[in-house]
């Protein structure tokens, strides 16, 4: 029998980072979570309001980030120092012995500069390796806290989606622990109906996935976090939820859990 | 017999920061320091370029920022955004497993907001404790990279003066390291006379930095990095350093030795 510990792994998005009160209530129940823990967040529309102060253009495509050397910069500065460092502040308060790392630190995370699609998206990186046995080093005495900054080893640092950032952990980290994987964000999971908490689906495999996906029920942003979902779950992850952020709140039991086949 | 391991601790300044050829010339050398090591940097003038491009006022007073809240949001942003994940993405492409850190993670360095001074400092921190046991559990594994910030225990960051951390930490790893500590800067050292290199003091104890005190030879902005120096070798830190960013260059001798007595 194969006892392996158990590694809860928490990605929040952008939109609690913007409410310090949301934040503080979700770190506090993080806090309480039992075992080894990682927390992965996103940076929300914070490096977007310190670009237009700075004057520098924010580029979307198809709600993707085009990444110039300057919004890299911009980046780095918002996500790995001030919003991780808050967060890191604020768990150590509430007692969780926080260490915030980008995946250049502890060289936890490579990846390599998207090349070959239409769009030139500039510094982001699409990753190649997570190095598992440093997170497991760091998850023994540490709660990591990610941002979403990797590195290709050659020095330079990458702009990569938080989502997949906490994917990829959860996979690596699944060969040695038995991985609950959970998106939180501004919703009570996948809905069928955008507009009513009643409609959610409580339970979702990849056969209903792309059934609800053909009948334009699943939101074109859903999409790829879905599609780390399955990946997740395929790769050997134990658990994968999506919920809200109150997802760690005493006897919540709404949410979307995300099952093979 | 007390056979301690090694532990090289090297702090950098603002100067270097600023200058990429002479940072990576810089960061070449320290990655081919053998044993556990240490960096401590401060964060320059990219701080205060920052807060004219976002109309932030730039306070000092003697020397020393005044910081803000909104100066210790920038500060985060490029002490522990930019600069620091800069020089750990660079460490890493040269072999160095860097980890990029604040006081605040892992809880390594706490302090106290300053208060009683004449003068308001604002976000400015005092240290109160080293938490050794981390930075050892993270010298085992990683090169931690510290940048000029610590935090209070109830989630506030607070602006902390580089030397005074790297002297802190040097101080509280000596009970169980033979440290050494080294200060780099632009000059080759302490100067009798700072526009002839060939003045260099090469061994300075107490009581000649009285005497050159008094003489009025030592400069203002000296004084406080001499006071980290003395109180670093009184409290059982091996070896004391201050010389310039060339110091781990082959054969390189020019440098001041700080000595008791």
């Amino acid at each position: 029998m194969n006892q392996q510990p158990t590694l809860t792994i928490v990605k929040i998005g952008g939109g609690i980072i913007e409410d310090p009160k949301a934040l503080l209530s979700f770190l506090t129940d993080f806090s309480a979570i039992k075992g080894a823990k990682i927390l992965v967040h996103g940076g929300g529309r914070d490096a977007s309001k310190m670009e237009t102060r700075l004057g520098i253009e924010t580029k979307m495509h198809e709600g993707r980030r085009i990444t110039s050397k300057e919004s890299l910069e911009v980046i780095s500065m918002v996500y790995a120092g001030k919003t991780n460092k808050t967060i890191v502040a604020l768990l150590q308060s509430l007692g969780t012995n926080a260490i915030g790392l980008s995946g250049a630190d502890g060289d936890c995370i490579r990846s390599h500069k998207r090349i070959g699609t239409e769009i030139d998206y500039g510094f982001v990186g699409d990753i190649d390796h997570v190095e598992a046995s440093n997170i497991a080093y760091l998850t023994e005495h540490f709660c990591p806290v990610f941002c979403a900054i990797t590195h290709d080893g050659t020095g330079q640092l990458l702009n990569t989606n938080a989502d997949t950032i906490a994917a990829a952990i959860a996979v690596a980290m699944s060969k040695t622990h038995e991985v609950h994987l959970n998106y939180c964000f501004e919703k009570e999971g996948v809905l069928l109906d955008i507009n009513d908490p009643s409609s959610l689906v409580k339970q979702l495999n990849y056969s209903y996935y792309q059934e609800l996906l053909t009948k334009g029920i699943i939101a074109a942003g859903m999409i790829p976090k879905l599609m780390n979902c399955f990946d997740a779950i395929d790769k050997g992850v134990a658990q994968v939820i999506i919920g809200p952020t109150t997802l760690f709140q005493d006897k919540s039991t709404t949410y979307t859990q995300i099952t093979k086949g």
